[in-house]
């Protein structure tokens, strides 16, 4: 992979227990949790479609939510910040996305790319103390 | 703006009207509206910043989302689909995120871009179905 979606880790834990202590992480760098998307629930219902464990928590700093929405009315279309919980042989896998290799189809805004800069700083602490 | 990151109309109807063309359009094309994020109401209630109406709509197509999931995990960092509904001058823009713009930070997989090159042809689809 050329450029680097992800910011990840792997946890040896339940799945469950992989979603709360990301939540909980996210919480402490000021995103909250704003939609939880069960994909593996949605895909069953749906298409009745047999899928792991995979859940998409949509993640937001209001503050660099404003600040960068500010700037440029498309930033919505890459909000939130989302970070995937799925099983992944025999470890739980937390990918958050990366801020700032979102902003490629977005035209060059300095404070658009500032903010990126700071929530991916963040989102990498993030998943840093997942280990912890 | 060199690659165009967003599929666009804007209507002349009431901002509740735009959400309600808007989900009925996807919904023709097989994206249901998985989450429905507010931000104006969201940063008033988190930092207490004044935004204009804006909703992110996170549109999915399960059959598309299975299939490009199935090929590749990190896939979920950039769903649903997102369609943002927001308060422009004296009309409401709608813009859908072109998927194939997004695949940018994703190792290249031709199931996913061909995933993508469907979903952005139904998104076209439903843009275009707002003028209707």
């Amino acid at each position: 992979m050329a450029a680097e979606i992800g910011i990840r880790t792997a946890l040896k834990t339940s799945f469950e227990e992989a979603i709360r202590k990301t939540t909980a992480a996210l919480k402490m760098e000021g995103f909250g949790v704003l939609t939880q998307i069960d994909m593996k629930t949605t895909l069953k219902d749906k298409i009745d479609a047999d899928f792991r464990h995979y859940v998409i928590l949509g993640a937001c700093n209001p503050a660099l939510a404003y600040r960068s929405l500010s700037a440029n009315g498309d930033v919505g279309l890459l909000l939130p910040c989302n970070v995937t919980v799925q099983e992944a042989g025999d470890s739980i896998a937390v990918t958050s996305v990366n801020p700032l290799e979102m902003l490629g189809a977005l035209e060059e805004d300095a404070t658009v790319k500032a903010v990126a800069s700071e929530a991916k700083e963040k989102l990498e602490r993030v998943i840093s103390s997942l280990k912890a």
